[in-house]
């Protein structure tokens, strides 16, 4: 906490009411940023640091984090797998190293922390270190304990985020992976030059479409107010969103103190559909895609049970008997993930505002989580 | 359904006022029986059915399932890592095969499902068959379509379960996995014919145990009756009582449609501890192991914050503050998570009871789900 209470001496809110609020709103510029570091739009290639080890060597990828941070390694798991073809295991910092994992030679792990010093987490880089794995730290302080044991720093270029409720360093976090996968993937060979330059130009574009998302602002304070009453809700999604509909929940759970629960939206008949009723609001994470059916036939059998239903998706379709839609852009396997946390971030927001809560200081929680 | 209805017409509650309840108190018998096929006690071995592949040469296993069966492969994952220091990856089945996994050449794809009829379950199994994994299917139904499908069946000998909320299939399930993750020890040489006897004697003992924490049953009635009011409920574990700590929550769902969530411990501090205030209890799976501490501490947080907290654990500790405590058996690294199953599962029943709500017919559920 003590590092946010210096920036927060130094940064201004500007014209916004909540640090939260401004960080919500920066990301477009911040992302910019980050993407900056790591591409290069001429040549179409993705830059990364030196590493102390060949890219296109590695068997197996390890990415460690603790909350928000843990679904951005979650949504990386898909791109990583995807693009790069090198199998990817996801892991929570206070779960990981007490299961005593059995580490592939040559792993390269990953362990993401805003702050670089989450307790947890830099345990969990210690564990792997000493049994010999590639350390990389993707951090937001360059300067933090993570950062220096690691043989390969990759910095988030978020800026100082004092909102304990973490946004701008999500979304950099992801973009910083994104460009990761696209570097491992042309490494390996498993893309040549034409596809990274098209991935390059994808992610370039990124942040052009989070600010055509921000403009749904005022649509989301209205569905916020009207879900503000919830005591509990449901978000649930599918392959790389399910993750987004995790930090969804996570960020209403923060700043609103509404029992908001993410479920990947398969599961749902297997269990908490029994909690549905009216009182219950679920929120669909369904972007159009090969998943968009099946996403789209789980909210349905809500809607039957009088579950009150808001979607976001792509889709231009109006699905009769939902309480609320709202028209995201279309995007690509790099942007999807990145563009769905606006708005859950900003229906949080919206909610607790709503609800009077203290959105930049949530009741119980820390900035930066230095004790296990 | 149709095989749940059929059985129903067959099996009788006897004494018991739900099926529910019959299933929880007959763990003790089916453990005995399932354990009784898999060990065989005076040559102290674990005895498989003939594989068509070799144990010793398994690089890696996939666990597959959804809802509670998930839960069980998850608590696999730790027996089978830390006895046969063989690397597993578990997954849910609706969201497996989307994103598109990497598989190890050689590698064995277990699938576990009580009916071995769950539609996204039976998907994962023919991904992984074409692509050319070992199949093993763990059913309680012999001559279901998994068990027709896979190169190895490990049957559960549960019985017929008739509840929808599963509770006798679990703890069968866990105890069918904890043999294999002996048999796999030892044939690859990691334990010797004295350890894996000591193993066996473990599992033999469980039955025992399991018929002393039923004698709680009164003292989990109270507790349940003075948490069935509550709307939120959080359960909380570490290491191998995690996945326990998210089956609790999945039954109490299930079946008193009171809003539980599963959490590691260790999380609470990044976001849900947010939730905490007197109106919201929480249960912490929490035995006398090297993770108790952490564990405690992460219990005491949340007294600082009003919470109520109920523990389950061995320890003799009386907690000051704690609303309640259930002493458990001390148990060892193959029976704890079995053991702890039990009072999670009769919380749920007894909370259900005192809201009167339909305990064998949860709203909404089926009890096979064979559609997507």
């Amino acid at each position: 906490t003590t590092i946010s209470q210096v920036a927060a001496t130094m940064v201004d809110k500007g014209n916004y009411r909540h640090f939260m609020q401004k960080e919500i709103f920066e990301q477009p510029t911040v992302v910019a940023q980050a993407l900056g570091r790591y591409l290069d739009p001429n040549a179409g290639t993705v830059c990364l640091p030196e590493t102390p080890f060949d890219l296109a060597n590695i068997p197996r990828i390890t990415l460690i984090a603790c909350g928000t941070s843990y679904y951005a390694a979650e949504v990386a798991r898909y791109w990583i797998e995807q693009l790069a073809r090198i199998p990817v295991d996801v892991d929570i910092a206070s779960e990981f190293r007490y299961r005593e994992p059995v580490y592939t030679e040559g792993g390269l792990a990953i362990f993401i922390s805003q702050s670089g010093e989450t307790a947890d987490t830099l345990a969990a880089l210690r564990h792997a270190k000493a049994a010999g794995q590639h350390i990389a730290a993707l951090v937001n302080m360059p300067g933090s304990t993570m950062a220096r044991e690691a043989d390969v720093v990759l910095p988030i270029h978020a800026g100082p985020e004092i909102g304990v409720a973490s946004t701008k360093a999500f979304t950099c976090q992801l973009a910083v992976l994104a460009s990761l996968a696209v570097k491992l993937a042309s490494a390996k060979g498993e893309i040549n030059s034409n596809e990274e330059a098209g991935y390059v130009k994808e992610l370039n574009h990124i942040p052009a479409l989070m600010a055509e998302v921000l403009h749904h602002d005022e649509a989301l304070q209205g569905i916020a107010r009207s879900i503000s009453t919830a005591r509990d809700i449901l978000f649930v999604g599918r392959g790389i969103h399910y993750p987004i509909a995790m930090e969804g929940a996570l960020k209403l759970k923060e700043i609103s103190y509404i029992h908001a629960e993410g479920y990947a939206a398969g599961e749902l008949k297997h269990g908490p559909i029994a909690l549905i009723d009216e009182h219950v609001p679920v929120i669909g994470i369904a972007p159009e895609d090969s998943l968009f059916d099946k996403t789209l036939s789980n909210l349905q059998e809500i809607m039957a049970r009088q579950g009150k239903v808001v979607m976001f998706s792509d889709s231009e379709t109006k699905q009769e008997g939902m309480f609320a839609q709202l028209k995201m852009p279309s995007a690509g396997f790099l942007s999807s993930a990145i563009l769905y946390a606006i708005p859950v971030q900003l229906l949080a927001y919206y909610a607790a505002v709503e609800k009077g809560t203290d959105v930049d200081q949530p009741r119980n929680l820390a900035k930066s989580v230095t004790v296990e």
